[in-house]
């Protein structure tokens, strides 16, 4: 590969990348750079939103690169120092050793561990000593930690800012000295944080980092960040048949937008599919092929066939006709029932009848019976349902504000 | 003595004292208390601006209390960590051990030793490591430190303020914290520090600290804050008859000033004076006993006796007239030179003159012959001037804008 497909490749889907001249005059040298993205110390219980940074440090490893996964152990050992925070205990090393083994079990199904290196920073940090960090702090001043955006609109707001919340990017940003970081990665909320440890690593006479931002993934709805609280996202540990389900489930653009950010086919790969459909293939063969390469990651080849078969299988069996009522629901942030949406498709009278019929077992969702009246249907999914043989609607859930549906 | 009698000494000459109310609860446990006063770990060349708080810990001392003479020698050791004054360099052990020998000849002059402990804070300011700091940062607000009168004004003209200078304060009261400070005495610039001491405390479960603030002593020329750089002070390693002259210069109005801040005179004594002088004595002769207690507190009786028979020998020896010129000349902060104020008197037609007459052993200040033709004389005092043998002249050094005499 040439230096500008690698520079293409890593720039894919990124937020910001400051300053390419500067990642281009590290590549040029030759020699495998070290990249830092660093994480929580809490146990991590990931979803593919989290993966958009792992998928972006697993493309520096297919390019030879060293990757380095930072656990925040520091930090976490102090738990919330103002007190305030009854949440936020301080971890034992044990519970932090024991979070870190959840880690690897899960972000080694997207980077190589070959390639990948876990540090914690308490090994410098605690050597810094208190008058370390007294000399690291008086390498930023006050009126530009408050540039930072949330601490400005604290400030402006008076809301309380506590003085140790400016020695934490400090302390980040000494991590990259430490580490030696050439490259950063992080969320586009980091970007502050990540441009002092390039001013720290200036101080301390090394090269500044490269810091690249990396968008947060919309979750299944297309609107909002995935995040288990909303309920629209997919976990890497979710059954295979619920993976691939829920990634059939979404919407053709945001489809395009998921293999941005979390398939690893090229682009020039990504550019061929595109034509495809422009040329008039079905969007949802790209969908299976890009459901499948999800899959087959978190669980393996064999398990994304079978998930495969399975959903074909569901749809082939309830004999789902070409052409049925189709209804758009406005949908709150949280989904919605299953019972409230049978009656709102007019599948049903009432919610009372629609709950009937599920206990009865004559409702299915996608091919696949109902047995949880308790079942929503998150924010942004597209579903086909089933009540009895012969009754169909395809319901979208749409997001407030964009429905011309029924508001159920 | 009475606790009221107390108190009132202990507040004599202070500017702040918080809380008095604190102040007679520990008193009225019967105990002694802890002393604390903070001193920086450079070399000491101590005047008697700087024995005004020595002399309140004396106070103490004699009040049965316990002194601690806290040398802040950790942030001393860390030296300027902005990089930016490079006449701040880091302290070794060494040399912080040995500016506290310094210390202690010099200040024990005024402390009894028996009741002092002087302590370093670098025992339990490095023992706190890095993730103590974090956890004292948490203790205060980035709003409340910007309250500090230094900090909002430099913040408000967008001058720079270092991160580490916010940490200044907590290590300060973090000090209080870890001597279990139940007083502790600063200047009246040392305020908000001091009380930032009372709120660790009480965060630590400890009850907060009496804080006294001083006010900054006068220099001779009674307007300015006593400083070597605007030469008008008086070191407490001064020549005794250097010493006893300097006191003998300073206004009336003055005198009373030094004496409620530098005197151990008790306040009924020093009010019985004050009658003497409001019913006719010669305030000299105050001045004459106040200097005399000075010059005994650092060179013993016997060189304060001489020193007053030298300085009396002088002026009967020159045979001063009663009556003479009067001359008032404005002066800069630095004073004038002695060939200048001898022209503007009308001594001599010139400095070139006066000079040559200094060089001739012709000219006396005060009674004492003059042979340094660089003597300056300092704004706010008063001298006589004599040429040859018959030329006389008074002069004060006014300062500028109080004068209606020659500029020279």
């Amino acid at each position: 590969m040439t230096l500008s497909t690698d520079i293409a490749e890593l720039r894919r889907g990124t937020q910001e990348l400051i300053l390419e001249e500067d990642l281009q005059r590290k590549l040029a040298k030759g020699k495998p750079l070290r990249v830092k993205a660093g994480f929580d110390p809490t146990a991590p219980d990931l979803h593919l939103g989290h993966t958009v940074i792992l998928n972006k440090m697993r493309q520096f490893q297919d390019q030879g690169h060293h990757v380095m996964f930072l656990i925040g152990d520091f930090t976490g050992m102090i738990g919330d120092p103002s007190g305030r925070n009854a949440t936020r205990p301080p971890l034992t090393p044990e519970q932090i050793a024991a979070n870190a083994e959840t880690y690897k079990a899960q972000v080694f199904r997207v980077l190589d561990p070959a390639r990948t290196e876990v540090m914690f920073n308490s090994s410098w940090c605690n050597q810094l000593g208190a008058a370390g960090m007294i000399r690291l702090a008086a390498q930023h001043t006050v009126a530009r930690m408050l540039e930072r955006d949330d601490f400005s609109k604290r400030f402006a707001e008076q809301r309380p800012i506590s003085i140790h919340e400016f020695l934490y990017p400090l302390m980040q940003g000494y991590d990259s000295v430490a580490m030696r970081a050439d490259v950063e990665l992080g969320g586009t909320d980091q970007k502050f944080n990540l441009l002092v440890g390039r001013e720290l690593q200036k101080h301390y006479g090394q090269e500044p980092q490269v810091i690249i931002t990396l968008p947060l993934l919309e979750g299944l709805d297309g609107v909002n960040k995935m995040s288990k609280s909303l309920g629209n996202y997919v976990g890497i540990q979710d059954a295979p048949g619920e993976m691939f389900g829920k990634l059939m489930s979404v919407s053709d653009e945001l489809m395009w937008r998921y293999i941005e950010l979390l398939s690893f086919a090229s682009l020039p790969m990504v550019e061929a599919w595109k034509r495809e459909v422009a040329e008039g293939s079905n969007p949802r063969d790209t969908k299976v092929r890009f459901a499948q390469e999800i899959v087959t990651r978190f669980h393996g080849a064999a398990s994304a066939r079978d998930a495969l078969a399975d959903f074909e299988a569901r749809f082939r069996e309830g004999a789902i006709p070409e052409s049925m009522p189709e209804f758009s629901l406005a949908a709150p942030a949280g989904g919605l029932p299953i019972a409230q949406v049978l009656r709102s498709a007019g599948l049903c009278p009432s919610t009372t009848e629609a709950v009937r019929l599920i206990e009865q077992g004559g409702v299915r969702v996608d091919g696949e019976r109902v047995s949880d009246k308790g079942l929503r249907l998150v924010v942004g999914s597209e579903h086909i349902l089933q009540v009895g043989k012969r009754r169909f609607a395809r319901v979208t859930l749409a997001v407030p504000g964009n429905s011309a549906g029924d508001r159920g």
